[in-house]
């Protein structure tokens, strides 16, 4: 798994560039919490990814009954269960530097609730291109924050990131779907680019809400709060999408 | 975690005396199976587990959505997540006797749906007591039928059963939940019943269906088809479950 730093993935390199790690990158979690900024950031994003792979775990559970067969339905309770590991590996990691999950997760409900309540899939396809397309994405967040990260808080999030790819399975299904009708390519071109607004509305509402949290996003606390770079990082993930959404054979 | 064969555990070992494992409980797989009735007979127990798992995962899901807050939610999608980790074992064992997992679950679709349609909760505390009162209920029965079977199915069978439990957190909020408002339990109560009642009914569903499976689960394909000893192994469970349901304040 290519994090932002490895020399080798240059379009990475380059498109990070800007936001080059800062010392925090180089220190490890005892000291770049010593920055009660930093704490409260990092506490911020365990509860935000927290919440995330929660409000996942039950959206694709429920999207499973979509299924249109036992095997189908496993392959997405597949998916549910990884996200609920990872719920469980960020909710521990705040347990362990003292901090109760629930309350560091209890900002992130209203958003991350809207946006699933926003974005219920009315039928298979549109479940799988939602589990594909979130998957993706937060793999691209993820790998877009490690690289902030002290070495202990970017180790976890790099698991998480290192065990996603679950939906792959969902990509061979949609394609196949649009093969056999083509006009299914152009429902869920649409759907796929509601997702990435309703993903995005959301998001600029919590960078909105949460400073500390927003401020460490794009470079670290000590460079302060730069909604520029917040806009750049939402469009290098945005296009990402855009290039993923092509490959699958929707036209973004 | 017992199984019926330790001696310390004396009621068990008294209720399951006239079913003694015959000569299967003292092979393995490869030795067992070359009796195909024995063979089909395991293929529909690991088929009926497996769809048992995946259905209660989903509907353990879709319970979640009843909790009152984060921590309660995550419990649930804890325990659904446990009941996928099995359905991995189940089906991943399956397809390691060359079957098809799919085709293994497909007769005990129509029964398990059927027990989960009429059986939906219809709030948070209807939600914990079935999710204790069906893991308790799949633990008797992984209990019952582990003794009937060869040593490489029952070291499966058993890994399940010890994995278990994730219930009993239920336990304490129900008991807090009727010693706050008493006339809770009545209604409950009652809930448990027509649970066990459901439960009873889809089970001698799948028992009129499935000879193999009904004579194994009886006392080994040798000892041929008892309906009565069926009967006695589900008053056994009916019994263990009228114990839990008043240790819980909930008199059957």
């Amino acid at each position: 798994m290519e994090t932002p730093q490895n020399p080798a993935d240059e379009a990475a390199a380059e498109s990070t560039a800007e936001t080059a790690p800062t010392g925090i990158a180089a220190s490890d979690w005892a000291e770049a919490s010593a920055d009660p900024r930093y704490r409260a950031a990092v506490v911020d994003l365990l509860g935000a990814l927290a919440y995330g792979e929660l409000a996942a775990f039950e959206r694709l559970a429920e999207d499973a009954k979509l299924a249109p067969g036992i095997s189908d339905k496993a392959a997405l309770a597949r998916m549910a269960s990884a996200e609920f590991q990872h719920f469980e590996q960020l909710t521990g990691r705040l347990r362990q530097i003292d901090e109760d999950p629930t309350e560091a997760m209890a900002p992130f409900a209203a958003p991350l609730d809207e946006f699933h309540r926003l974005t219920a899939p009315s039928d298979w396809l549109e479940g799988l291109v939602k589990a594909y397309v979130g998957d993706a994405i937060a793999a691209d967040f993820y790998r877009e924050v490690a690289s902030r990260l002290d070495s202990d808080t970017r180790a976890l999030v790099l698991r998480a990131l290192d065990d996603s790819g679950h939906a792959s399975f969902a990509v061979e299904k949609v394609r196949a779907a649009i093969e056999a009708e083509p006009r299914v390519g152009g429902r869920l071109a649409l759907w796929a680019r509601r997702l990435m607004g309703e993903a995005l509305s959301q998001a600029q509402r919590v960078v909105a809400d949460r400073d500390a949290l927003s401020t460490m996003l794009v470079g670290g606390v000590a460079d302060g709060f730069d909604l520029a770079e917040i806009g750049r990082m939402f469009s290098r993930i945005t296009e990402a999408h855009t290039k993923r959404m092509a490959a699958l054979g929707l036209s973004a």
